[in-house]
């Protein structure tokens, strides 16, 4: 009998069912258990309570959307391997685990690489300990994988990442602006000339998830008061660096580095700054106050740069910019029944190029509240 | 022009709008910003991932249904003079802001009082720095207040409290067999002699609370692994209390106890045990690392108490009840059309007496897993 | 290629998907298609206004759960043919074919067989027109197939048939009581000994879902004011009949009698009453325009029976009982890891043999509203 | 003690809750009850089978959603008198009470003159019987009545009808893509020199609501498959007519006109067709049956006109259009905390002229399936 482990997710109300010895065995792994104390929006929490939620139950639930859409495409006649399923599964539940504590505000400052290199770094780890179960997920993660779309679901403009974590962080924040028709986007999916497009049905899904990244983009993720919190974080590290510049300080050269660094979470960045409220440089202790007590600086944003700002440990300036799609990026394409392949650009009435190109930026200038 | 403040709040598909400016203060207290880092449920994240909910959405929850309680019965005529109203409400904001980090799990451990003492404790010391604007929470929170049933709504059988942990615990994990109308439950409240009653229609309702409760009890808040997590935490409190009788210790009746205590939260425990892992005591060291990496022990439930069992850090036994419905605290009463009022036990045609009065009574046995 | 339907379904948030070509030939039968007129809940919405759903989305949904059942256990090991797939598949598609207008209401009065009876003769008429593709079905659905567990998916305590009708109707109603954990309890099924059980883990699952029916019974099924209606309904049909024997009667021996039942539906029924308004006979009329502009009889309930009640055509009296579980069927079974199946009422701490046959016998008298 | 209705309403999880004597005696209005007996969204249910919802409950949807709004605009010191709250919920209670059976199909056929007019009628008709009582709600309805924004509530593109449509469609139909952040939106109204405005903060609900609107309505409201349904009712009543030119017609100068008008609805429409089945007539005969059976024409959409095709009752062409937002219509308001008050042209990052003002113009061609 092989034993089979049922996960709550309260986001596709139900559960994830994992009965692959590998993936079980993956996911009880140190580097990924650690990702129950990161949470997945950082700071977010301070402005939307409910959006505890960490990296841990987006990985699993990456994985969950990434076995339906394994199975539609079987279904529609892809041809796809056992050992390719494992792979593209692999790939999608490992693809964040080398994030480390509040990774998109300290990513640049804690350790010298992006997350991408450090999660490599692991897999490979992971990949050495188990005997090579690893070599098809990294290859597929690292798109060397000669089936490409199997690297599209995992990393693409309409990958199962963004797929879960849109569905997530609408879920536990709250913001219904965010919710996406998932499983009819899944089931929409296929595969043609070895890309991954959406049958023509489902069109209206697809601009609906365009439209919804976009609004979760300037009302969560972009948020003033979270963009406020950040800064507050950022300050905090910065001047504790500058009195000591071991603190929180990783070298990816040195020995033990990848063991050391799975270490630490986001809870012993809080209880730092805890502790940092008795520092005797009162600039650390009084940031380190404001954050503990949520007295976040105060924000503006402008469509204009802000000229002539005062810049210290309590005030500074900043640039925002969201396009809701990336043409840089590989278009999202629709198959019609016809056989035509055209991108999301050319195929929908609403979203046309004007739109999608459509850049929008932000200038903000945080700066203490009146005392 | 008045602030108003919103908050979102995923549990009741919208948000809390809070514009009272003394009820906005005491949220902005550090004592009650605390518990955004002391999730609600202790270590059942380590079953259910999404259960990463904190204390500080439960208080703000259950302000968020009494202020809808409170309107259905003013509008059904019952007299709520606007004092109590906002006694009511930061009663019931204030009623959890005493607990300590894992509180149901190491309450006894870390300090020598139940938490509602340092509840009261910690209403005190704000209503001292607010100039006695908790006065009326204060007497109904220790049920000192004349209208018996606004204690009620703070705690009882169908308390504010209860209604919002059910429906906030079954969303968070995802166990829709928590799921109660809350709406439906509250819009039937109403006071007959100075006690909050059931209006006849709520009757199916009520039924479906208390058995929610139960379900919610032995899915949930007991679940074999939770008690399993809770017992491997107590063994490593109780192993580093050992070798330095002063971690982790607060003394109520030393200068300072209430702002030191307040400092502490989940981070520090979960730091402290992370830190513990490299600690030369083996035991210490070894149960540190299982709960790091979630090496559980195993666990056996039984209606039949263990003997004979070995115990140690790492093995032992426990015995846990639930009886669905107490006796022994005030019944949930119901209010007929006709002016009668029954005791839900007599008025209830599935729930009688036989039913609610049953106590489960489970005894469990853990121990390490198979080496 | 291969066609493939997909039908929306509020429900289950999402849809289902169909590419089976008999399937779907059997979707496009005119008997079939006629389930779109005929509401699953009958006079129901004149309480619930939202309950206008009809039995085609619940055949439809029942066929949704049944390939998810039988995906679950195929998983687990039980041997099903593709045919067995197939034949279970459509008969649970066609289980409540058979049903006529307000068919729990008029079930009686309309023609002289259950509507199980009509169900199979429409089933063997399909079966002739499509060459016999629906002969394990019939099989199944009659339990005259060998494997018995087929048929229990089909028809027993714990059903797909229950499971949809159940969620569906809490759904629709809006009443929460009802929200049962269908993923859950469908992913738990087993077979054991050609018996369909349920994993140990889906235990209080299942105890949510026997809760779950009960309560719904008697907030829904057997709401006073459709009990009302029904009765009024009744009596507008009976009255109808005395002055007119042929109207709405339908003789199962008359040749066309399939196809003649096969046109009447909802429809006619409440057309039949908006015409009977103006009737010269008074007592039909008065009960027509009572329904159309919904003036219901006043009706109350009582644990005893009324005695010396005056019955009329808007006066009567009538009995009610449910007992939430039935001995009688073939008990819910548990199938534990050890290979021991125990029946839910020894399986259950909550659950026991005194709650689960208990009987709640109603009585109730309708008479005018107070004029 | 007053009497108090509550309604059950799956769409606000919850229910109405009524306890005006005199709006509870409109709803019992045999004018209101009928509008039990027609679906909301037409013959929407052949393609989502969930959309049997009727006017009727989206009519008390839009009552709930008017209290909310009014209750929130008294809270921020809107001036809005007793009778004018009475006048403002009437209104949109009643603001559809005009529709005929498949209202927006057959508008134009049964009845000559639009519905708003017969709604106004109607109104007029049941202020009569009532004294008087409709007064201030049909100055309202009608705009004439000197406070704006109470006409703006029930009619504008911001309005309580369309905020409970586009939130009930969607939960009916199950297409996400419609879901708006329905309390929010209500939340964040307010008013402005007597214009109906939305606070800033609630600048990406209302993007959102326009983005939904417009994915509604290609995705459900213009949907292929029911214009071509609608196409082919319109056929069948053209055919009627021609044979029987009385059949449904209904002239509003002739004396009774509006109690006979109000006898009609969908189910006396559909038993007709099924009626006109075994008409002698072939074309009406073929017709109907391909309704009854839902075999309905095929149809595709184009960009450009279709020239040169034949037209007949089985095949035809017409033209869909849609903006997403109406210049003509007043422009919705942003008010900012500095004063400022803006048209969501200029107010809104994402959504300016370009995008607002585009026009989807689609043709289409019925005809009939492969033979």
């Amino acid at each position: 009998m092989t034993k089979r482990k049922i996960i709550n997710d309260p986001v596709y109300d139900g559960f994830l069912s994992v009965d692959d010895p590998v993936i079980l065995q993956v996911i009880e792994h140190p580097y990924f258990q650690r990702q129950r104390r990161i949470k997945q929006l950082g700071l977010t929490y301070l402005v939307y309570p409910g959006a505890m939620h960490t990296r841990f139950s987006h990985m699993l639930g990456a994985l969950n959307l990434m076995k339906r859409a394994l199975d539609v495409l079987k279904l529609k006649g892809v041809e796809i391997t056992d050992d390719e399923c494992r792979g593209a599964k692999l790939a999608i539940l490992l693809h964040d685990i080398g994030h480390g504590p509040f990774s998109h505000t300290s990513e640049r400052v804690l350790v010298d690489v992006p997350h991408e290199e450090i999660t490599l770094l692991m897999m490979q780890r992971i990949n050495e300990e188990m005997g090579g179960v690893l070599n098809t997920a990294i290859a597929i993660f690292s798109n060397t994988y000669h089936k490409h779309f199997l690297h599209q679901l995992v990393s693409s403009q309409l990958d199962m990442d963004r797929l879960d974590y849109l569905g997530r962080d609408s879920f536990f924040t709250g913001v219904s602006e965010g919710i996406v028709g998932t499983d009819r986007i899944i089931s929409m999916l296929n595969v043609h000339d070895d890309e991954l497009v959406v049958d023509e049905k489902g069109i209206y899904s697809v601009e609906k998830f365009i439209i919804s990244r976009r609004l979760m983009y300037w009302q969560v993720y972009m948020h003033k008061t979270v963009i406020a919190a950040d800064q507050l974080l950022l300050s905090i590290l910065r001047r504790a660096r500058e009195l000591d510049p071991t603190v929180f300080h990783f070298d990816t050269s040195s020995p033990g580095f990848l063991d050391r660094f799975a270490e630490v979470d986001d809870d012993d960045i809080m209880v730092a700054v805890k502790h940092w409220q008795h520092s005797d440089d009162e600039i650390l202790s009084t940031l380190c106050r404001n954050m503990v007590n949520r007295r976040l600086p105060a924000i503006r944003f402008s469509n204009e740069p802000f000229v002539d700002v005062h810049t210290s440990y309590f005030e500074g300036t900043g640039k925002l910019a969201n396009r809701s799609y990336d043409f840089n990026d590989q278009e999202i394409k629709v198959l019609y029944k016809d056989g035509r392949c055209l991108p999301i650009s050319e195929a929908s009435d609403q979203l046309d190029r004007h739109f999608l190109e459509k850049q929008v930026t932000k200038y903000y200038h945080y700066f203490p509240k009146e005392q």
